[in-house]
């Protein structure tokens, strides 16, 4: 419970309508889409200025209160899941772009903003925000920077952090800390905006972000390559790599996928196929044509049954809204869903790929692979049901595997949710035990009182 | 004059043979290429191994002497100006390629690779280290990335931190630090390696860096576009981005540059013209061939006397020599020159072209300007003579102008040199005191004793 003083006092601070203790609205904010035990807040508050969203972060300090700052809640390692009797605040008010610098190809935008509203109003003035994380239709841009989220056209274009230029956040205690630039160079003072780029709400709190735009490509073209081996089609994914062809978009699904998206959307997709390649390449119009037939010239090569480059526009979307609708394909089979997201050098997908079977098999699980192949970053996502306590246990003994297989070909945790809570205690097996005492010291000094979204990251 | 005891240490540590404290010696490591009073340090050390480097940066904790890491010293903001009676650490036997790996398009480098032997290795490959600062040549990458540093390619390809994957580091204790990964996509932990990233040796010591390489163009052509009004120059530029053509390289040359070029490498350039664009395109050859004929067109549009395309490699390398020279041309005139980064939001181009003009003639001074226009990151060149006070007086307070005039326009500070000693005291001003203090408190938490190369970017 809050105390009656100071709940009065957020009243003041972002109105009486924006302040929620109801049980019910407050079960909302008690999880995102990581499978974690819900942790029901104290109150949640919908700031609808900058001014009252520094004066809660101020608040909140002072009296002590842990603070969780939750854009859509989208977010798959726990990140936004509250403290107990803590304060969330809801960013959702906050949700306009500020400015689209169509000359010098920025924008300016506050954290509530719909990542899928930005990308689209930028593209109506013939300019690009790239990262599409998998709920961009619902996620916010600074849950995005929070969690550094990726998305489909990593391969080629990168993720969230490498679109942000400057940064306006409050410290915890309500201060302004500016860092970057509408340039597209800044060499000035600490990188804090690098810092501040996927780590979760525990620094800082975003109130303004500058993102960087860049031109809209000119031509696009997406294939659908259908494979009977799983082996062939993660070798040619790697042999598209190593031709140094760089697709906007390099994404796998396996069988298992394959089948529940089919069940799901009734797309036509080849429910026989051991796995599919789902491909786009983009860039000038005869960049395009010569990438796409050398794609298709590699997925025959090795052992594609059949290869569809996307004659339309219509042809082209429905490639990815089946890539896009497999998470709640997958979902629709099992009450638990969990999805993963350790990545490893793109060389090594071949052997991640024969890891996950090998690790379904061993621990007599279901695990749906699909996702980022030309990154590295394949979704391995388990199927089970959290109230069976025996297959739970193998389920969490599987997750481990996972990492651990990653770790040994060389890779990391998580290529683009966020280490949050789900992942934070297994952090000191990628990093070693003095990169988590210098990310503490880190978080010490900035928030002493330990007050802004404990418990994620470092634990 | 360090102990003896501890000197001992250091020799046991790094061997006799690479231990120095020759005034001699000691007096080539006193300055940088930033124009600076010169600071003698106390003794410099040439650690050959990761071992030794990370015991040297522990025994300099242990006894509170400044350590300043240096690679080939050419940081043009004070960055590498060591400490009085302090320990500079020289990089240059850790300078060993340890891994490319071409599959996965990556290089691990110890921190004293010069830039340009890795940027050959790579290209001997096929592949691309697009990051390429004016003192590539000498310049080492631990430098590079302490510095974020820039280049002429930052356009179309971003700077040093852009290609920055993981890194390992020593913290103030000399324990190994891991952040990042081998992947393309790594949201593991804190971004640590985003914060290491332009901080100026004053939060770690590097001692091996991850960089992300991609594949080399197919084609490219460069183009010189010679203008009789500087205004003209300046409003193609704007037009270029305005169009969305992304160039690899967008330079600028004044009339005065010009002259001093011509007169330093007798290159042909038109030594009347007000000022020159330099350009190239890159990419597939279609695109390249598009852009071109946009670009000649742009520039013709814009009042260009005339445009060249170079016809041969022949002809580029000599646009790419008379840009890459600009510099040491300059410093042929005077005995001070003072080279500047202040960086503007590229449609501000215009405005920061006439405003250097303004405050030459206002303050008297001479300053010829050249650089990276495509990014807004021109480099006002000021001349002088150090020795001559009364003049003195009037180049720092046309410094202060220019740094003013950037802001005003929505610029910062630096876009590639780093803040150093040279720009702390300008710090502020870009950023509010509340920014300062967060940088002060990562600084105390992750270096309490000071001693990692103090007075550097928040002074």
């Amino acid at each position: 419970m809050i105390q009656k003083g100071l709940l009065k006092e957020f009243q003041k601070t972002v109105g009486a309508a924006n302040v929620f203790t109801d049980h019910a609205d407050l079960l909302t904010y008690s999880y995102d889409a990581a499978v974690l035990e819900p942790v029901l807040p104290a109150v949640a508050l919908r700031p609808t200025t900058g001014e009252a969203l520094s004066k809660v972060v101020r608040l909140c300090n002072e009296n002590l209160l842990p603070l969780t700052v939750r854009g859509a809640g989208t977010n798959l390692s726990g990140g936004t899941v509250p403290s107990a009797k803590g304060v969330v605040v809801v960013t959702n008010a906050l949700n306009q772009i500020l400015e689209i610098n169509e000359a010098d190809m920025y924008a300016v935008v506050q954290p509530g903003v719909v990542t899928a509203k930005l990308a689209a109003a930028v593209e109506a003035r013939g300019l690009f925000y790239p990262p599409d994380p998998g709920s961009q239709a619902v996620s916010t841009l600074g849950g995005n920077v929070a969690e550094n989220a990726g998305g489909l056209r990593g391969l080629k274009y990168g993720v969230t952090g490498d679109y942000v230029m400057g940064l306006q956040f409050f410290d915890v205690n309500g201060e302004p800390i500016t860092t970057g630039s509408r340039t597209v160079k800044c060499a000035t003072g600490y990188n804090l905006a690098g810092l501040m780029v996927g780590s979760e709400g525990t620094l800082g709190v975003f109130n303004k972000i500058t993102l960087k735009l860049i031109p809209l490509p000119a031509d696009q073209k997406a294939m659908m390559a259908v494979f009977d081996e799983m082996e062939n089609a993660s070798e040619t994914v790697a042999a598209i790599i190593a031709d140094h062809i760089v697709p906007a978009t390099l994404e796998y699904m396996d069988n298992f996928t394959i089948r529940a998206v089919e069940a799901y959307s009734r797309v036509g997709l080849p429910v026989d196929a051991a796995a599919l390649l789902l491909i786009e390449v983009d860039g000038h119009p005869a960049q395009v044509e010569e990438d796409a037939q050398k794609v298709v010239s590699l997925c025959k090569k090795f052992g594609a049954a059949s290869i569809k480059v996307a004659v339309d526009a219509v042809e082209r979307d429905s490639v990815w809204e089946a890539r896009r609708s497999a998470l709640s394909a997958l979902a629709k089979l099992k009450p638990t869903l969990i999805l993963e997201d350790a990545t490893v050098p793109r060389s090594k997908i071949p052997d991640m790929v024969r890891a996950m079977q090998d690790i379904s098999r061993q621990y007599g699980i279901e695990i749906g692979t699909f996702g980022h192949a030309g990154d590295g970053n394949l979704h391995p996502t388990i199927l089970t049901d959290r109230r069976n306590k025996q297959e739970w246990e193998k389920v969490e003994a599987a997750i481990e595997a996972i990492f651990d297989k990653a770790l040994e070909l060389g890779g990391t945790l998580s290529g683009e949710h966020g280490t949050g809570i789900a992942k934070s205690c297994f952090l000191e097996k990628e990093t070693g035990p003095a990169t988590i005492l210098y990310s503490k010291r880190v978080k010490s000094a900035l928030d002493p009182n330990n007050i802004l979204n404990p418990d994620k990251i470092i634990g």
